[in-house]
């Protein structure tokens, strides 16, 4: 039986009291990724930025908002548990002011300033110790293999999920995951209740057993 | 029996393939003013933005993601209908590029241009024909009755639906209606679906019967 945290879903980073910068992640494949490791007898704990979709009742649910949150609450999760299951799509920008009333429109254009927010997998990477265990999701757009070795070299992960745009907004998805080597093991499509099962399989297989 | 037109849920503005500006509107006000409207027999068209929300099956469903194509697609509808209950909550800003691959970290700043989306509410207000109406909502952090009566004049709204920012994102919410002349005609608050028939009863009661 492993521990196992895994982030889902999107963050927000409000502008004003109503509108914020976010992506279309539905949480889908993190629920789906939990119902596998519960299946599998493991213990999950969910940090999950705002989504609708339902998370397996045996997993234990911190909700979030904004992508601080998430790393604050995964950062103090982490250290109790065997592995990190990075499936979130936090924003990686937020603006450097969150204005107290809502923007008016007033006809002319509005310039905003955004500031990286801290990396989360980086952060846990930083006080990882062994024998825990990372494994990462990469979306890409462009040279998407060659991008996500990268992070998962910067950000010391044990495996990366690799998969396009079109996965944040579709139930169905395709994905491809490496190791630390660079080594293929494997590509699986199909909906995401499927395909999270084999890349729980590998996680398993590779990290776990 | 009248064709009412509803405008539900949030817009989304894309800066990339991956991250869009946008708003924690629901869709379950639209849903539930359009379950209304059904129940006294009219006919409902909803435009709807990207929303999780089961809308009511006898309702007409037009998706749509950013608020130009909200504005096209109720602009080409309105013309048919006898009046327009204006419950989406559309982004009234976009970038004024959307880049083809996604925005890459480099550990400085971004800076964001973002210009005025065309105003749906006041397209359809210029469009109309007597005896067309149109129910507007107005989502105001300060001075809000005020705000909204402004609203509702320089739109050439029937009705005004007012409410706070919490009512965004909750199930619960609570409404003021004023009419042209700044009348109070109700204030609701409970579970939207019970909100959405008493704004219903007034829009029956005021626009159509």
């Amino acid at each position: 039986m492993a521990k196992i945290l895994i982030t889902s879903g999107p963050t927000r980073e409000y502008l004003d009291p109503v509108r914020y910068l976010s992506n279309a992640s539905s949480g889908r494949m993190g629920a789906a990724l939990a119902a596998a490791a519960l299946n599998a007898a493991h213990r999950v704990t969910i940090v999950s930025g705002p989504v609708e979709v339902d998370y397996p009742e045996r997993a234990e649910v911190r909700r979030v908002v904004s992508t601080e949150e998430m790393r604050e609450v995964s950062m103090r999760i982490f250290p109790d548990c065997d592995g990190l299951i990075a499936a979130a799509a936090p924003c990686d920008y937020r603006p450097t002011r969150i204005e107290t009333e809502k923007i008016h429109k007033n006809g002319g254009p509005l310039r905003l300033e955004l500031v990286e927010t801290p990396d989360i997998v980086a952060s846990l990477a930083d006080g990882k110790r062994d024998p825990q265990w990372i494994v990462a999701f990469a979306l890409e757009t462009n040279d998407p293999r060659f991008r996500a070795m990268e992070k998962l070299r910067k950000k010391r992960c044990d495996l990366i999920v690799v998969n396009g745009p079109r996965a944040v907004r579709s139930v169905d998805t395709q994905v491809e995951i490496l190791d630390r080597s660079g080594e293929l093991l494997g590509v699986f499509s199909g909906n995401k209740t499927d395909v999270a099962k084999e890349v729980f399989r590998v996680v398993q297989q590779r990290l776990i057993s």
